[in-house]
């Protein structure tokens, strides 16, 4: 395995401690992240000259007070004051947390937190809860590898069906997640295969490992775990809900958990999904299954997250009636009030599966009396795949603003508890394979301590903190707009997945057309797109409240981004941009692959100014994404042009 | 691994041997194959109350003469002469294995063969080489298992990286193999991997004992090598077939497998092929390398078969001028009459990959000076794999009838030197998964015996053999109309590869469109087919001789069934069955389907009469292949009708 030397510093390089390195610190408090900050501080002033000083005079202090009981610390251990007073810089927090936080707070103003005004700011999380789940597999699955839509090489955690036992990686990605906000882990796959489920039990103590290495930054240790365990580890019959032996069998299990790791944040549930057991089999509803969980964490504070990624995959494509968006709506509206407080419904951002562009799912928003957290997906299954640049910022922050009670209604941020990211990380020397994948991980972090955040000055401070000032002006607009080049050349108007079955890298038009995975566009010569209309469609934009039901339900006022997720439409039909859908995807491919070679264009000119291990890296994964995106766009107009037989209005050549 | 008791006998079921074992049988000669006769003699005689003796009266003589110099018998050892006098039949070779052959006849032909008119027949095979060749691997490949494109489990020979060891069951094996009329046996995998490679050197002692067992019944064993062996196992810097060091080490490298096995029949090489090396890498010809192994392997009487299957596996979709059909011919039409006599170059029977149905390939006649083995595939990689009923005989009869000069000239069978099957075998208990398949083993080894026999004769035998006499009509029909079938509810007129990619089961019509593989059939909303003309198109019709050449050249002496191989045409062009090419597409969808649940109609009717496991594995096909059926059927259809906007003219559903 690589040393831990050859790991990228990503968003903590050395240099991004001068500001606090040069200075006289003082850290007062005890604890496990007190000292954490304390070795910091150590580090960084014994690097650039500054002295970790004890009573005397400093020019930043990092203090952990008692509540005041009434004060502004009083609330949470994860929050924070900042102030300067003209010559000194404080950051006091009730809780070692919080002064963690504060301390890479400073890191990231630098030299900008000891001048200015005066002032005093306090900081918190908006977000209790902001986690990374890893799909990492313990044994290495025949199909899906050791870390399943993964695209960084093996897992931090796991490797060849045992615990990786690396702990200075371990604790190198901690420090990474800290500093952009995150707290909890889940450290493997949702989908919980045989050597994943003994994790639980007798595995426990590889689990504790890494929670004890992960503790140390201020992020508690969750577990995935098969809704069948008490079948396949207990033993029992059932893994019935309601069954006294079942909750019983939980309820040890919880037991041993928390012996082996007393701060362990609980479980993440894949139920009844894509062949994973659950409640259904015994004809107890999802609140069933969640709250017996829910029920066995309670007594030590743990949270069962239960993901509601809940459809028919054995669908059959001749059939138009069932429509797989509709899904997780029509499962877990219903049970609105149902959930137990110590449950959490774990909701994708959009209905189908991670697209490059989808609605907001219509249950955020749906069940005011569940606490739900939105889940993203860092690992760039649908958009790159860590081979091109794709900055997901925009995306998740369009969600997060999104209101689904209108404009004066809550956003999204506003309404939910937690954000959850599937994880873009692997043991690869960059973390993420591409090195600007990191970005997205970075972006995740601070939305979700900040859910309205505007994401390019998340982006700015990625850029700071990894690449120090410089001539990075470029390379930001590049990341800016990579969502929306990576858009233009890949599925038109948000009808999604035309991607190659399976691995989901790469153009096929038709390649989930007569699936089971109800994933379809329904192009024919005339047309393309799903009505998903009330009045002549599957109905899924009546699941949405008003001002959205009506909006997506006419084409007219559909937003053109989104017109193949809600309408079947012509070829000829005009968007509000003035072209024909059919002028539309031969432009926006063209354009997108165009974009694609701008960009390799603009990191070919970083040469010398990044290192050149990130370079070569970076020019390479540039030169796959010109090359996928021209395929892309060939395959996409070629398709297009064949079934239409409309010529691109300005003669390029479409083969 | 499943007991020898639990293996299936296919055609040699112990009551097939009940004419010879009832009577008296004496058995003259000495050597291997003799004693084999005599064993089976032995065998057959006690269980059917028979008896094997000396030199008093008997029924049947089965003997081995001097070859008389200037007689009927001197050609070949394997040909032998059957006669009747009115009372006692004899067989009479001149070898052991022309004995054996002679059993196997006496026992196809049961009572039969003792009664009726006095005569005296002379039977020789009309191919001397007739092989079997398994693509089965050593060790386990990550992609293709234990057996590349295996429908029926693991390999008789390998398993897990080392040999089976199993010499009971690869009796069993050769056994039926002999009573087809195979004779030699490739053990291995084409495409050489790292373990495979070794079976040439230092692991050759393992196929020294498969040979030792295939020997016993007339079979000689052959080996795939990879063309890079002097490198990979010889360690030298090259595989230049000029370099001395090169040939050197290849007779080295000879010497030690004929000191292991003396009877060794050859090798099998797929060079410069989907990844293989050849001897392109060193500018040399497909001639020079073959020759080479050629000089190295003539010592000893040894040949090397040479795969023709070379073409450009990472082609470019959008470039409509390179045609893979063209590529064998085009590599080796030029070398006629360059290749040594020990090289035999192995064609496959159509231009591209054995799909359900392919014009007969051009190299077939076009290297008058050239030894070629026509390779068909019994494995059903693209005709079912082994769930879907199809047998191969009339397929693989058209091709060796196919007469290349015209009707004035010879049949392919009449100008090939051998023929030669992929294996579709494996260690299921029924030997090759469904048990109807096994007729198509059984055909491929009587039609090389015999190219030009009527292949509904051989499926007689193959019936009465197998199941003995009965209620078997309607089975006889059902297998007789099986590929009509198949061929039906697949890819239309002669267009392929409307195939998953990959593993290459089940419908996808645009799954090879935008592919590397040279696979399309470029439909678009107007029509589908490939142009290779002369006139307009890729001149791949021009490879043959007169008259084919111009009755594919034109879309008016084309053959219906060839139609969209040969051109592109518009989906309203009549056929000269008096159909739209839509319409055609429609009818056959939806007739073979129906034909499908007949064949399963059939099967079911056969329960109580065949015994039950072979009863039940066929329900279980059958109901597959139902499944299957529709599938194709449904998304062919919708696929069409969605591109040509065509309603089916009698308004059946499609959608």
């Amino acid at each position: 395995m690589p040393s831990l030397e050859s790991l990228d510093p990503a968003w903590l390089p050395a240099e991004a401690f001068r500001a606090v390195g040069g200075r006289r610190v003082c850290v007062r408090g005890a604890g496990e992240l007190v000292e954490t900050v304390r070795g910091e501080v150590r580090e960084a002033c014994g690097r650039f000259g500054g002295e970790v000083v004890g009573e005397g005079a400093y020019d930043l202090l990092l203090e952990v007070a008692e509540p005041a009981g009434s004060g502004e610390l009083a609330g949470s251990s994860e929050e924070f004051a900042f102030a300067f007073d003209g010559t000194r810089a404080s950051v006091t927090a009730s809780g070692g947390a919080g002064l963690l936080y504060g301390l890479f707070h400073v890191v990231r103003l630098g030299d900008s937190a000891f001048s200015g005004p005066a002032r005093s700011e306090l900081h918190s999380p908006a977000l209790p809860l902001r986690m990374v789940d890893h799909w990492d597999n313990v044994a290495v699955h025949p199909v899906m590898g050791q870390v399943e839509r993964g695209y960084a090489g093996g897992s931090v955690f796991w490797v060849d069906g045992r615990a990786r036992g690396d702990v200075a990686r371990v604790r190198a990605y901690a420090r990474l997640l800290a500093a952009c906000g995150v707290n909890a882990v889940a450290v493997n796959n949702v989908n919980v295969h045989a050597a994943e489920a003994r994790l639980l039990t007798e595995r426990i103590g590889e689990v504790a490992a890494i929670a004890e290495v992960l503790r140390a930054y201020g992020i508690r240790t969750h577990l995935s775990v098969t809704f069948a365990a008490p079948i396949v580890l207990g033993g029992l019959g059932t893994a019935d809900p309601l069954d006294a032996g079942v909750r019983e069998w939980w309820a040890g299990a919880v037991r041993g958990v928390y012996d082996a790791i007393p701060d362990f944040g609980g479980f993440v549930v894949k139920a009844d999904s894509e062949g994973q057991p659950g409640p259904f089999a015994y004809g107890r509803s999802h609140a069933d299954g969640a709250n017996m969980l829910a029920a066995a964490l309670a007594p030590f504070g743990g949270t069962v997250h239960w993901r509601a990624f809940v459809y028919d995959h054995r669908q059959d494509w001749r059939d138009r009636s069932t429509d797989r968006a509709r899904a997780a709506y029509d499962h877990f509206a219903p049970l609105d009030g149902e959930f137990a407080e110590g449950a959490v419904l774990q909701v994708k951002h959009g209905p189908m599966d991670f697209q490059t562009r989808e609605p907001v799912s219509p249950v955020l928003g749906a069940l005011p009396r569940t606490r739900f957290a939105v889940e993203v997906q860092a690992t760039q299954e649908y958009t790159g795949q860590q081979r091109h640049a794709c900055w997901l910022g925009p995306m998740w922050s369009e969600v997060l603003r999104f209101r689904p009670g209108g404009e004066q209604g809550p956003s999204v941020g506003e309404l939910a508890r937690e954000l959850v990211a599937v994880s873009n990380v692997g043991d690869d020397p960059f973390w993420t394979g591409h090195p600007l994948a990191q970005a997205n991980l970075y972006t995740f972090g601070r939305l979700a301590w900040q859910p309205d955040a505007e994401p390019l000055d998340i982006l700015d401070e990625w850029l700071r903190l990894t690449f120090g000032d410089g001539p990075f002006g470029e390379l930001r607009q590049l990341l800016a707009g990579s969502w929306a080049t990576y858009e233009k050349y890949t599925a038109p108007l948000g009808v999604g997945f035309m991607v190659q079955p399976g691995h989901h890298y790469g153009p096929s038009v038709d390649g989930y057309e007569y699936s089971p995975w109800g994933t379809y566009h329904f192009a024919d010569r005339d047309g393309v797109g799903v009505d998903r209309s009330v009045a002549t469609g599957t109905g899924y934009a009546g699941q949405y409240g008003e001002p959205w039901a009506s909006v997506y339900e006419s084409v007219e006022s559909c937003p053109d981004e989104l017109l193949l997720f809600f309408h079947h439409v012509p070829y000829g039909h005009v968007l509000k941009s003035g072209k024909t859908v059919i002028q539309h995807i031969y432009d926006t491919h063209f354009e997108g692959a165009e974009e694609a070679e701008e960009a390799r264009r603009v990191w070919a000119g970083l040469k010398g100014v990044v290192d050149p291990e990130r370079f070569a890296r970076g020019a390479e994964r540039f030169e796959e994404q010109v090359r996928s995106a021209r395929e892309w766009r060939d395959q996409v107009n070629t398709y297009f042009f064949r079934k239409s037989g409309v010529a691109d209005e300005r003669g390029r050549h479409i083969y």
